[in-house]
């Protein structure tokens, strides 16, 4: 169980990281922040890499958390493929490239954590893409898991966003254009609808 | 200008390449293909690479032809785009993995060509997507450029097709999946219509 002390620490901690880069941010910078001392602060995180793990670990259960919502309370699949884009679109926009950067450089066992969360996502958008079949709003011509692996594959993409756009575009700006076209790209006709009807009632919000 | 029996070389020896890959055919089996001495051969082609140079030229002007009345003979931005994935299909329905292997591998000068075209082409696509979006058959609420190089990625994926998909998909069917499900996830829903009815017409075929 975090303390409560630990848990404002990571509340504060989580997005100086996701802003600035983990390398960037010192514990100096964080004790300072918090107002509380480095010795204080090192008695709750023994160093940076345990202070960023229980950050992730604390955002993945939150997300986690939010995710079985959209879950249960899912009217078809495409609803829950949008507000699923919506959550992590709201993520993106709060992360900078370099928090990536430095996490799969310098913390490659952190980093290794999101590369087995990829294939249970795949597997997890497999049996989603089925469901909506069923559903009628996925066509059922396409080829379920050749379209997953796709996905996954273009949103490998963005880690090379800035190269291959040469920072023409930003990480949120791609990440709408794939997951929205992909959604189109597979969505029938009632699905198509729907999706539009999703971002239209969002775009007015 | 290419003289009667060049010609006939070229028409032998480019399916034999795409079948078999460059690799496994020889100057010898052409030959004997053909029924003519390797003498003769070498005497209208100084060596392999020549002969396939001049094979993916004849190729080239051929497809550039077909493309040329394509493109003068469109209704709309959607049926040039599929009239195109159709002719690429032709082609790939022919070509075995270890042509392009063979290609990448051992004639990177050969290759390279291909990488250039690919930038031409890249430009194309965001020329006629916008041309797209005036007919009224392209959204026009996407980032066209973000969507070109999308899709020319996506299909630099089908060279590594065969790792990806341990071999469970042919690069036919990963790429008509690419191909449809872009279509698709930005074309209005006219232009889906029209892709519906494309497709529909095609098949009964």
């Amino acid at each position: 169980m975090m303390t409560e002390l630990q848990l404002r620490i990571i509340e504060q901690a989580t997005p100086m990281f996701l802003h600035y880069g983990i390398k960037a941010i010192t514990m100096d910078m964080i004790a300072a922040r918090l107002g509380i001392s480095k010795r204080t602060l090192y008695e709750n995180f023994k160093d940076k890499t345990e202070l960023l793990l229980a950050c992730l670990e604390k955002a993945e259960a939150d997300r986690d958390e939010r995710l079985g919502i959209y879950y249960t309370q899912r009217k078809n699949v495409i609803e829950l493929l949008l507000n699923v884009h919506e959550d992590i679109l709201r993520f993106m926009r709060n992360a900078s490239p370099a928090y990536f950067i430095d996490m799969e450089r310098y913390y490659p066992k952190v980093y290794n954590r999101y590369a087995h969360e990829k294939e249970m996502h795949k597997q997890a958008i497999v049996d989603l893409l089925r469901e909506g079949i069923g559903e009628g709003m996925i066509r059922s011509d396409i080829n379920i898991e050749v379209v997953a692996a796709l996905l996954t594959l273009q949103l490998e993409l963005l880690k090379n966003a800035d190269e291959i756009f040469q920072s023409k575009y930003t990480f949120t700006e791609i990440f709408e254009t794939i997951f929205k076209s992909f959604i189109r790209g597979i969505a029938t006709p009632e699905g198509v609808r729907y999706t539009d009807e999703y971002f239209a009632g969002h775009e007015n919000k």
